[in-house]
């Protein structure tokens, strides 16, 4: 029995490739540092979707395709002032939402696929929104993929570089190998059930605290630390508890995983022309500090800043709080499980491992206690 | 590669067994043929959630916390009636109204299991109702669950043969090993999320035509012969055809699936107090006819009666249209799916198999086409 499946190999797949101990992640032929920072979600997207990039008229057919998807069934509106009327967190809203993206449209897999896609920003930016006492701003679709998640949130059109950073952490996120929600998609997919109902299992994966991917506490912190003189003091108190430092170690990335230094040149970039520029330099003060410290008491252990201390640093400068970080994740790596719902469609077979048996056998029921038809 | 998992083993479990070389299916112990006629449903789910049957006093008490936790939330009501709205099948308004059931309630993840179970027969009685056009049913909170479930449906106090024949069936469709809207559920809930995400998951994976379990057409086929002395002409002609007549074979087992033993029983017990009994006679006819044809054409290959074809017709029997019988099927497998989820919480770990890549690799990103900071 393999516990965990580790290391057993469930799939083929084209859409990504994680090379953990080189510190490669290839997404659809691309690595990522050469495609994330430089490509529009939608070309991503597209590549995800087609397994190739679009031409200029097949990008532009795309994009207006994706744009004019995103309004949500009436039912889902319902559903998420129910459910920020309980307060329930963003993640939760959308698995209550994307179960709901069907309703009154009759589409094949790859327009579902299309659709999730296109709805998740919608969600998301609705439920903040509704959740924080105001209304939903009206669809919009003259804004690309990213901008428009933005406006979705606040209302405002962004600046180009608020956009472009969100776009680079989106392609940055939007797949990565077999991970556990990806699998749970697959799974279910399997049966030739739809794409929205394999989607809603994942996001319901997602939510579980072993995912990772999805950062919460690693700005936290950065915050604790408040000016550059107390980082060592405090990072030095935390490893004397026994405390793990969020945002340092990955399961599979030996090495420095790749994203993170895509998003370590995009926050330096989105840095230097706006945002908590102070709190920027602390962060790096505060990494430094950590990796420092870090090596100094387990120099046979490689750790590096992860991707999600460079997510939390990215999307805090965006203006996301925490609570908007796993469901912005999910904005990204839904990407990912529609393009892995359509290759498994397509080239996979039902997903039916075994169990083995440990409990007791051969037990027999004692009809004496029998009631039969009994009403309480 | 394992091509969809087939033949490994992913996990250990002490709920179920399936034997498909002997034609045996263990329930936590007992032989399904033992167990399922005899044992409450409230007693199976007891044994499935403690891992052994439980004491009278033990059984009054999980009897009525069950019964305590049928009440919705307010908002899983809305989508209910969202659903009816759109006309959804009964399975898709199971899969919206799921991930709402912990709205508004703080429990640990064995209350959630018992919660799940406690409200599916809830959900799918109000929203029958609702899409037919009449109010839902009060909650009661003294009928059984199977009672319970029937009287959500029709609004009536059922006989208790009609209680016991929906209480057999839910208690032999109660778990089947590791099959794919189960391992769904395993998958999701090994992140550490919560049983209702992972039961959403399962509903998902269930809604699956590949899934199987959930008898759709298998009665058709005896509708269409309409009378005894068309079963032979009309299921030549079938076979003729090339096509598949459906109730008959199943995935795993080689010789008769026990399940179709023990409802085949309930159905000659149903019958035999009420119900349409020339249906049930035209059934067997059907049957009969139809095992003989298919020896006499495939005489090497033993195909036997499923459960398919015994569901449909005890379902039937007990005024079930179709479309509520892959929603009933859900009512009883919700039960393996929780008792898996707290199986996996407490002994497993984060499933994550691996993918082999078989895609591009070294491509490179043409920057030329780049546009920084796009805005459509």
């Amino acid at each position: 029995m393999k516990q965990g499946l580790e290391g057993v190999v469930a799939t083929s797949t084209r859409l990504s490739h994680v090379d953990g101990n080189a510190g490669k992640l290839t997404l659809a032929g691309y690595a990522v540092e050469d495609l994330a920072p430089h490509a529009s979600f939608e070309e991503v997207a597209y590549l995800f979707l087609h397994g190739r990039l679009p031409n200029p008229s097949q990008c532009t057919e795309f994009t207006e395709d994706l744009a004019r998807r995103r309004g949500l069934p009436r039912a889902a509106m319902t559903v998420l002032e129910e459910a920020a009327t309980a307060g329930a967190p963003p993640i939760d809203a959308l698995q209550m939402a994307a179960p709901l993206l069907g309703l009154g449209r009759v589409e094949d897999s790859r327009e579902e696929a299309i659709t999730a896609i296109a709805c998740f920003p919608t969600i998301v930016g609705a439920y903040w929104r509704i959740r924080n006492g105001e209304a939903p701003v009206p669809v919009r679709s003259d804004l690309g993929h990213a901008a428009y998640y933005l406006h979705q949130l606040s209302g405002a059109e962004p600046p180009a570089e608020r956009s472009r950073a969100l776009e680079t952490y989106l392609n940055t996120v939007c797949d990565h190998g077999l991970n556990a929600s990806t699998f749970a998609a697959r799974v279910i997919v399997s049966t030739r059930s739809d794409i929205f109902s394999a989607i809603t299992g994942a996001v319901g994966a997602l939510k579980g605290p072993l995912h990772g991917g999805a950062p919460g506490p690693a700005l936290a912190m950065v915050f604790e630390i408040a000016a550059p003189e107390r980082a060592e003091t405090i990072i030095r108190a935390k490893l004397d508890r026994g405390e793990r430092l969020m945002g340092f170690g990955h399961r599979i990335y030996r090495v420095r995983d790749p994203r993170a230094d895509v998003l370590a040149q995009a926050a330096e970039r989105f840095y230097s022309c706006g945002g908590d520029r102070p709190l920027y330099e602390l962060a790096r003060i505060a990494e430094s500090t950590a990796l420092r410290l870090l090596r100094e008491r387990k120099p046979d252990r490689r750790l590096d800043t992860n991707v999600e201390f460079y997510t939390a640093l990215l999307l805090h400068g965006l203006g996301l709080p925490p609570e908007l970080f796993t469901a912005t994740f999910a904005v990204g790596r839904v990407l990912g499980w529609a393009a892995h719902c359509l290759e498994q469609l397509h080239e996979g077979k039902l997903i039916r491992p075994q169990s083995q048996y440990i409990g007791p056998v051969g037990l027999i029921y004692d009809r004496s206690t029998v009631r039969v038809g009994q009403q309480m």
